[in-house]
């Protein structure tokens, strides 16, 4: 049975797009049948794996509201073991058109399911906003993946995202797992990014990835040659980084992401 | 030398007092020197430790403002190596005339230096509020340690103390580290309770005590009698509890509190 990860925060520029891409490719090239669905109008993701913003092509906007089976969808990429569900503009649209459906919040969820058995792992990059699309993903999701960059206001924001995440278990999916702050453009050479990562590790503890992404040219260069980071300079630090963080998202999947630490619960 | 932990919370009625009463009272069993110093002008701390609310005695306040010496302050308890810097309502005034000391932040911290050498543990019991004298516990404090009550807004609360502890790190104590979040007040036979923890773990993962008070009728009786839990009902559900946690914290010396875990961050 496959794993579906939202990759969300609700900040842009923070990395989701590229950690959707390189996570998946990573995960694909360990022979893991992986899925990225890109939820974002903008389809940086569709477009960072190769293929234009063509709002022609059947997209996730059709298998959300126009009834196409998710199944029917996913495309293949370069990649081998990696597929994509596109993005286009007309996504934006679905935000109101989900909210006059049923149980507005689960219809990704509910499609979804059709996907677990081909796939390994199904990767949701989410939309930068809290709004109906990232929603349905959170719901969707068995656990989510907080990419955090290394700048001053990473934890202002982190609380709020917090916030969020307690409210979806409390009210559709509590089940919900993190399975990981990701701290991305981590640059060793200034204080600021060794002051984020000491914050976030000291608040959060063992829900931080060990593996932190690096600020890395090559990493930001790739999508505009649509292209996994593994296709374009498969030597990089970038690229080294996100074959690690696919072990730490492998290594998960047998110690049971989101388990709280064993208790002491007194005389309970 | 010894550690002076902060125990905060901007919430009331999440068990700091019973929390800095009984916590101490187990280290002290555990043979530790330790103080107990009550930052609050309510003097809960005070009162539950047996010594009327007394303001022609000498406090916190006589120390902080008035020049005293904070070792001339601790007095002795009814439970042996448990000290006592009582506060009572003339802290009140604190706040303000706190603001017009030079660095006025750091008032505390500098007169607790002295303290280190004789007590093994000095634990500060703060206000309800995020006003000066908790910010003065916060700058003094090695680490923090966070009571959260088992109710539904315990998350939203704490957001917000992070985002204040991530302020006091970046601009007073870059070594302030969290000791830890512990659960109070958890009631075994509510759903309540135990989505609060289920939260709250998967969040915070490691950085949330083992150790979880139970709501018990007996710690919240003993203040009224002046005493620790350990001297009113020793074999009662919620002193074993604060036992249990006291094992935790003497643990975290060995390991070193607030220490991120082991990273693999490539290429660096």
């Amino acid at each position: 049975m496959g794993r579906i990860i939202a990759i969300t925060n609700q900040k842009g520029g923070v990395g989701k797009t590229t950690t959707a891409i390189n996570l998946g490719a990573a995960l694909a090239l360990s022979s893991l049948p992986t899925v990225v669905i890109d939820c974002d109008p903008q389809a940086n993701t569709t477009g960072g794996l190769g293929f234009a913003r063509d709002p022609g092509r059947r997209s996730l906007y059709h298998g959300l509201l126009l009834g196409v089976p998710l199944e029917e969808l996913p495309l293949s990429t370069s990649q081998e073991n990696l597929s994509l569900i596109p993005s286009e503009k007309n996504l934006v649209g679905a935000n109101i058109e989900l909210s006059e459906q049923p149980e507005r919040e689960h219809v990704l969820g509910k499609k979804l399911a059709s996907l677990r058995e081909r796939f390994q792992f199904i990767l949701l990059d989410c939309p930068p906003a809290l709004d109906l699309l990232t929603l349905n993903a959170l719901v969707a999701a068995d656990s989510v993946l907080v990419p955090v960059q290394c700048e001053y206001f990473a934890l202002e924001g982190l609380s709020e995202l917090l916030d969020t995440l307690a409210r979806v278990r409390r009210t559709h999916n509590p089940k919900l797992a993190v399975e990981g702050i990701l701290l991305t453009m981590f640059d060793d050479r200034t204080n600021l990014s060794h002051q984020v990562r000491d914050d976030i590790e000291n608040f959060f503890g063992n829900r931080v990835f060990k593996t932190v992404i690096p600020r890395n040219v090559r990493l930001a260069e790739a999508p505009s040659h649509g292209k996994p980071i593994f296709a374009y300079d498969p030597d990089c630090r970038g690229a080294e980084s996100y074959r690690q963080l696919a072990t730490e998202v492998i290594s998960h999947d047998s110690q049971g992401v989101g388990e709280g630490a064993q208790r002491a619960y007194s005389g309970a």
